[in-house]
C-alpha cells in the first residue's frame, strides 16, 4: 500500500479511503461523458480532517479533486485518467450546524444534500429559495463551488447571492474561518466570492453559512400562451412591473420542445396543447393571502392579454396543478432524452437581445444544418437559455452528436459572443469548456484569472485543468 | 517640471494635471482628519486615458490613489504626506454610457455622482436602489470601490450586489472589459466581486453595469415606539414576514440619539417625544398601490401592538411627512456634531445578539467610562449600528475624543469580536482600521488577501497601504 493511502487512512479511517471495487459513481460525470481513474476517494468527516488529507496530498505531489454530489454537467468533479489524482468527496460532511432564525442565516456543511436544506429551512419556518434539478443529490457545497443557479435565480438571484459566508480549506490545507451571518461586513477583500464559482479550483467550501428567507404565504403558477420570443419579454417587464419581488418564476418554453413532452410523456397534458409558439411559466409568491397573489396574477394576465403579449392563459387552481404545470418544465431533458442524445448548451444573453438573439441564431442553424431541431427552453427571467439541438428527424442521433457537436457549439457561441452572452451560464466551466474560455474571454480577464489561480495554489494540487489552464 | 508631469499632461491635457494651488479637496479626507500631500491631481477624461495613466505612474516609480467624491468615511482616497502619490480623479469620467430598460440595467462611468445615476434611472421609468447621505457628491465608482451600504440595503443588498459588471483598469495599465449585464455568467473566477470593495486596492473601477428595477407604486414609511433593543429585533421579524421584498428600510434609533435631534434642531418634532427608549423607522415599497401598502403597514403595525413589541406608531400621512421621518434620522449625525466631537463606529453583529451586545456594550462603557452617552442608531435591519460614543454631558469633547478615541474603540471593537461581528460594517477599511484588522481578522484571512494583493499589485502601486498592509 502507498504511503499515501496509508497516511489518508490514519486521517479519515480506513473504511474512508476507497481504492479498490468499482469506483464509478466518484469516477464517472452525471452525465456520463467521461470515466476517469481515481488514485483514490477520501471521504473525510470534519474541516480538520479535509484540511489533514489536502495537506498530505500535497506533500505526497498528489492534486484533489473535490467532490460534491458528483451531479455537475461540465466534468468538474470527476478525476482524470492518470490515476494518480484524490478524490474528496464531502458526502460525509452533511451538518446543519446552527440555525439562527432571527438573523435568517443558517450554517451548513458542504455535503449537505440542497434538499436537505431546504427541510431544514422549512422546519425552522423559513425559507432556502435556491432550487434545481438536482435538488435531491446534489450537495450545497457544490452549489456554491459552481454557483448553481436554477428556477428562482429572478428573484433570489444565483447560490452567490444566497450565501454570506465560507469555510475554505485553502491549496496549503489552512483553515479559511469565513463563517459569518452579517449582511454588511467591508473589512478586506471579498474572498467568499472568489471561493464561490471557483469549482474547486482556488479551495475547498467545507461549510457555508446561508441566507434564509420568511416563507411566502402563498405561492401561485400560471402558464400564458405566448406567440413570440419578443412577446415573452414583453411579458417579463410587464411581470416585474406588476408583481415587483413577487416574481420567483419565470420560464420560456418552445413548441418544439413541449412538443416532445407531450410525445413521449402522453399522460402530461400541455396547455394550450402544441397551438402556441412559446409558452411562458410564471410562479407568484405572496407575502400577504393566497387570495390577493391570485388577484395580482388575474391583473397581471389581463394587462398581458390587452397588450397583445399573450394569446390565452391560465392559473393553477391548486398545488396539484401547478406541479403539474412545473412538471412539464422539468419533463424537458427527460423528454430530449427520449427522443435521442442532443447537443446542450446553456447561454446566457441580456433579456432584451434575446429576441434578436433567437431569431438569428435560429435562422443561422436552419441554413447550415438543414432540418435541425431546437430545443428551445430556460429562465428568460434571467436571460439563461438551454438552448438544445436536436438532429432531424429520423437521423441518426448518435453520428449527429459525434460529427456536429464541435460545430454546432462554435456556431452557437459565436452568436451568444456576437451578443454579449455567455457561454455558460449557470453549470459553469469544469473541463468539458476551459478550452473554449480562451475564444469567448478576454486576454486580460483570463490573465487576471491565472493571476489568482498562481497566487492561491501555486503548486497547481486543487482540480487542475479545470476552470482555467495554466 | 519633473518628466512624470510632463507626461501626464499629455495624456489628459494640461488643465487636467494639477500640481500648485491649493489641492485641499483632493487632499483631505472628508471627515478632515488627515491632511495628506499629492505629487499631483490627475483628471482623466476616458478608460483609456486612466489606462496611460496608471503605465506613466508605475513607470516613475509613483503610486496612485483612485479618487471619486472623496466622501469617504476612512482616510482611503487621499494621499499620504510623501508629496509622491498622484491623486487619479475619476470625477471628469461621468457618462451614463447605456440605459438598457428590457435587461433593467444600466451602465455608467466611474464618476458618476450617486444622484445622477439615481435620476437616470428615474428617467428611463426604473429605480437604481442604493441611497445614502453623501449621493449628491460621492459617486458610483467610489461607492463600488468601497462597496458602500446605506439605508436601502435590507431589501436591495448593498452596492456589491446591485452590480452585475465593472470596467477596471489594472495595476498594469491594462483594461478589463468586463461589463456585462448578465444575470447568469459562470465562466470563470468572480473578478467583479474582488475589485468591488477592494478600495482602489487592486484596480481602478471606470465603469460599471448596474442592475435597475421597476419603481415601487407606492413607499410609504412609518415610526414605532419600541420599548427595548430585543423588541426592535422582534418587530423586524415580524416586519419580515408581513412586508416580505416590501420592507426596504428599517433603521433603529435610541432615546439619546433622538434628543440630540431635538435638542439642536428645535423645529423637528420626534414622534412620541423622547417618551419612548426606541424609536424605528420603517418603509414599505409596493408594487401595487398606496392603499395596499398603507393597509399593509396598518396590519403589521397592529400584528407589532398585539405582540408588544411597540407601544405605538405612526404611518406619515404624505411624502412631506415622510420625508420628515427620514429627515430625523438623517439629521442625528449633525446633531451629534453640534453637541460636540464623538467617537463613531460603524459595526456590525447578526441580528440576532445584537440586543446582548448593546446590553453588555453599554454596561461595559458606562462602567469604564462613568457619564458616557451613547449615540446608537443604525440600520438594524442589517445589523449595521452607528453605535457612537459622545463624552459626558459638560466635558470638553475634543479632550474626550484625543484621550479616549484609542480605549473606547478597543472596548467596543472587542465587543463586536466576541458577538462575532464586524469592525467595519459599510464604510470599510482605508487608513483608518488597517492596522486594526490584524486583531480581528484571522491569520489566514490577512494570508489570503495578502497574496491577491501580491499577484494583481505586485509593485504595491495601488492605494499602498490601505486596506492590508503587505
Amino acid at each position: 500500500m502507498s504511503q499515501l493511502v496509508e497516511r489518508l487512512r490514519a486521517i479519515v479511517g480506513p473504511a474512508n479511503v476507497m481504492t479498490e471495487g468499482d469506483l464509478g459513481a466518484w469516477e464517472q460525470d452525471w452525465r456520463k461523458r467521461v470515466r476517469g481513474k481515481a488514485f483514490a476517494v477520501v471521504r473525510p468527516g470534519s474541516t480538520a480532517e479535509v484540511a489533514q488529507v489536502v495537506k498530505a496530498c500535497v506533500e505526497a505531489g498528489h492534486s484533489i479533486v473535490p467532490q460534491g454530489g458528483n451531479t455537475g454537467l461540465v466534468v468538474g468533479s470527476t478525476p482524470d485518467a492518470s490515476g494518480q489524482q484524490v478524490v474528496l468527496s464531502l458526502a460525509r460532511m452533511s451538518a446543519v450546524r446552527e440555525t439562527d432564525a432571527d438573523n435568517l442565516t443558517m450554517t451548513v456543511e458542504a455535503g449537505c444534500i440542497l434538499q436537505a436544506v431546504q427541510e431544514a429551512a422549512q422546519s425552522a419556518g423559513l425559507f432556502f429559495p435556491l432550487s434545481l434539478a438536482a435538488e435531491g443529490s446534489c450537495t450545497i457545497g457544490g452549489n456554491l463551488a459552481t454557483n448553481a443557479g436554477g428556477t428562482q435565480v429572478v428573484r433570489y438571484g444565483n447560490a452567490r447571492e444566497l450565501c454570506l459566508g465560507l469555510e475554505v480549506v485553502t491549496a496549503q490545507g489552512e483553515v479559511w474561518n469565513g463563517l459569518t451571518g452579517l449582511r454588511k461586513d467591508n473589512t478586506g477583500y471579498d474572498l467568499r466570492d472568489l471561493f464561490i464559482g471557483c469549482e474547486g479550483t482556488l479551495g475547498v467550501i467545507t461549510a457555508a453559512t446561508l441566507k434564509l428567507y420568511p416563507p411566502p404565504s402563498a405561492t401561485l403558477t400560471a402558464w400564458a400562451a405566448v406567440p413570440s420570443v419578443e412577446h415573452a419579454v414583453r411579458l417579463l417587464a410587464l411581470a416585474h412591473r406588476h408583481l415587483g419581488a413577487g416574481l420567483t418564476g419565470f420560464e420560456m418554453m418552445g413548441q418544439f420542445a413541449l412538443g416532445l413532452v407531450a410525445r413521449h410523456f402522453t399522460q402530461m397534458r400541455v396547455p394550450f396543447g402544441e397551438s402556441s409558439p412559446y409558452g411562458v411559466l410564471l410562479e407568484n409568491s405572496d407575502h400577504e393571502s393566497e387570495l390577493h397573489a391570485r388577484s395580482q396574477f388575474e391583473r397581471l394576465l389581463e394587462a398581458a392579454l390587452e397588450d397583445g403579449c399573450i394569446t390565452d392563459a391560465v392559473v393553477a387552481e391548486n398545488l396539484t396543478q401547478a406541479r403539474q404545470l412545473w412538471h412539464i418544465r422539468e419533463s424537458i431533458p427527460l423528454a430530449q432524452a427520449e427522443e435521442g442524445l442532443n447537443i446542450k448548451h446553456d447561454i446566457s444573453v441580456p433579456v432584451s437581445r434575446i429576441p434578436a438573439f433567437c431569431r438569428e441564431t435560429d435562422a443561422l442553424l436552419a441554413r447550415e444544418l438543414p432540418g435541425v431541431r431546437l430545443v428551445n427552453f430556460g429562465h428568460l427571467g434571467d436571460g439563461n437559455l438551454h438552448y438544445n439541438v436536436q438532429a432531424p428527424e429520423g437521423a441518426d442521433s448518435a453520428a449527429f452528436l459525434r460529427d456536429q457537436e464541435e460545430r454546432i457549439n462554435g456556431l452557437v457561441y459565436d452568436q451568444v459572443n456576437r451578443f454579449a452572452g455567455s457561454i455558460s451560464a449557470e453549470h459553469g466551466v469544469g473541463s468539458l469548456k476551459v478550452e473554449k474560455l480562451p475564444h469567448y474571454k478576454s486576454p486580460v480577464a483570463l490573465d487576471l484569472m491565472r493571476s489568482l489561480k498562481r497566487a492561491l495554489d501555486p503548486q497547481n494540487v486543487l482540480n487542475p485543468g479545470r476552470v482555467v489552464e495554466l
